[in-house]
């Protein structure tokens, strides 16, 4: 470990036993935490790190009101040969996620395809390293989730669905996976915050007020709701991406959906769809990535905009990074790893 | 059929006549000319006017100098349980889909999800009359397909990739599904031409110049490229779908793709994915019903920007038209119908 004056580099075998324990800590078994934590630190490696380790404490929160349960009873039922699904009992987001992608690997192993649906579950983490571990093992992936009632339909005032995520990869059996990682927001929040902050006007594409019409002043932005990506597009796509994850998995849907900000003690009903399929079978990994190889050629050869800033594919900067951050370790503010330690003590007194 | 001066109202059966026949005399047997024209009439059914029977026209020149084949030998491989691949050698579009669209539900009725590749293809019309037979059987579905090049990376100004189109079905077993049939441009390339007609601007959002920047001249867009929906977001879409329907089919993709409209007697190569699966296995027809249509209400209920127009789901305006006009009949121009009776008077001469 070394220490700066605000932040220490951990080695990345520092930043598991810190999660881990944290998170057995909340009353996690040894093996659920360690799932848990290798989504989280997975998205810190990618630098996600909105999404990465720091969400222990939130989860945590939570599990502290009996928002989220730890060791709910967890069901997976086979619906069919290719279809599962996961009855989460409200358990924490990245368990369930781990477990539905494991299901889904398992049915396209034997059949070529695998869907599998989560119901009762919350946040399960950022999405690209699940899309990442079914790259790894030669899967194609499309990952989506359901998510806290935030944005409003195209012609429409009141938020109705989440800034719902979805992900796709597609393997490349040399590395460099494609991995597209999006919810469908124009911008987060935080761009709004900021501008707010910088006292500067905002594109007129970002948000819109109380009064449902675009707006370009962040105060008013603010009080009002998220503009979905490409208007009724984005609208279309953030409403399919419920169905499948939310209403089809027999989860909530809409605003069924609990605000965890709001209600925390309250179950969330998120819902997540998991669909992989095995491109071996497809051909060759020869042939696969002699194909990938050339694909990501052609769209590196791209004339570039500004010759300083060449076209880059969707994940290849996260997965550089992971590679970098793999070495060099992550560094976290003495103040998060005090409180990480803190619930991590709790750990050690149950043992 | 009923006249005016320069438009005729056909019945639906009229039309079903006109298309196959038409189809024939392109020298497509009876059977594949009623695939063909199922996919064109619906689509014009539904609204979607400019991928309907008018299309026959445009496939027509493309057969008639060999840039098309009909009666090509298409194969169908069966990868795994839940896989399969189609060659389409270069044949007509709309007959590569209907047969990709059966190869996938078969599968989910054995399975509960099929996915279909289909490689050697071309323009196979609109995505939405696919997504709705499904939908009718009670899969829920999702299909897209590659294009022409015509759309710049975010960062790049040359084209890599078309405005690919993508699709998602979710039945709803009281009719009423929810259909998303979108390409992955701000807008059509037309508005860009509209606007010029009017010298009017347009908002920077759509296209860019020749300098791969952001424009607001109409007539600049027009030398330029479309922008895709969502910036980094619509372009790494685009670049998935590619991935699923070009690079994964064994198709063509990004700049290997030829332009049908320049080089029209050479094989395009197009590639299409098609995934079912089977939402009967999920719960009941009372169970899906009920919550596809609480669904519907909760989004019918939304607090209105202009209360003249509530608002709607994705594929419900264009349900209530293939309604309507199964009903009314449709209407084609006197011009429209004498050059598809041209070709209709080739296949009488076939028999």
């Amino acid at each position: 470990m070394s220490f700066s004056q605000d932040n220490n580099l951990l080695a990345i075998n520092e930043v598991e036993e810190l999660t881990v324990n944290a998170l057995r800590g909340l009353g996690l078994t040894a093996t659920d935490a360690k799932d848990v934590a290798e989504i989280l630190i997975t998205a810190d490696l990618m630098g996600i790190r909105t999404h990465g380790i720091n969400r222990v404490l939130s989860y945590g929160e939570r599990i502290n009101v009996g928002g989220i349960k730890v060791n709910g009873s967890i069901e997976e039922e086979r619906l069919s040969n290719s279809i599962s699904r996961i009855k989460g009992d409200n358990s924490i987001g990245p368990l369930l996620g781990k477990k539905a992608l494991s299901s889904s690997m398992k049915m396209a192993e034997e059949q070529g395809v695998g869907i599998t649906f989560v119901n009762g579950s919350n946040h399960f983490g950022p999405i690209m390293p699940y899309c990442y571990y079914a790259a790894e093992r030669g899967f194609a992936s499309f990952i989506c989730s359901n998510a806290t009632t935030t944005i409003a339909p195209t012609g429409g005032k009141s938020p109705m669905f989440g800034n719902n995520p979805l992900g796709f990869g597609v393997p490349n059996p040399d590395g460099n996976h494609v991995i597209l990682d999006m919810a469908l927001s124009v911008v987060a929040r935080a761009k709004i915050r900021d501008a707010k902050e910088n006292n500067s006007s905002i594109p007129d594409s970002w948000a819109t007020g109380t009064d449902g019409l675009p707006t370009t002043d962040p105060n008013e932005a603010l009080k009002g709701l998220l503009q979905p990506v490409g208007g009724h597009k984005g609208y279309g796509l953030a409403l399919v991406v419920d169905l499948l994850s939310g209403l089809l998995s027999n989860a909530a849907y809409l605003t069924h959906v609990k605000a965890w900000d709001k209600q925390p003690d309250q179950p969330q009903n998120l819902g997540h769809f998991f669909l992989v399929f095995d491109t071996k079978l497809l051909g060759s990994t020869d042939w696969l990535a002699e194909r990938m190889n050339d694909f990501t050629k052609i769209i590196h050869s791209t004339s570039p905009i500004n010759p300083d800033n060449p076209v880059i594919l969707p994940g290849e900067k996260e997965q550089k990074l992971y590679e970098d951050n793999m070495e060099k370790g992550l560094s976290y503010s003495n103040k998060f790893i005090s409180e990480m330690s803190s619930l991590a003590s709790k750990s050690n007194s149950l043992l």
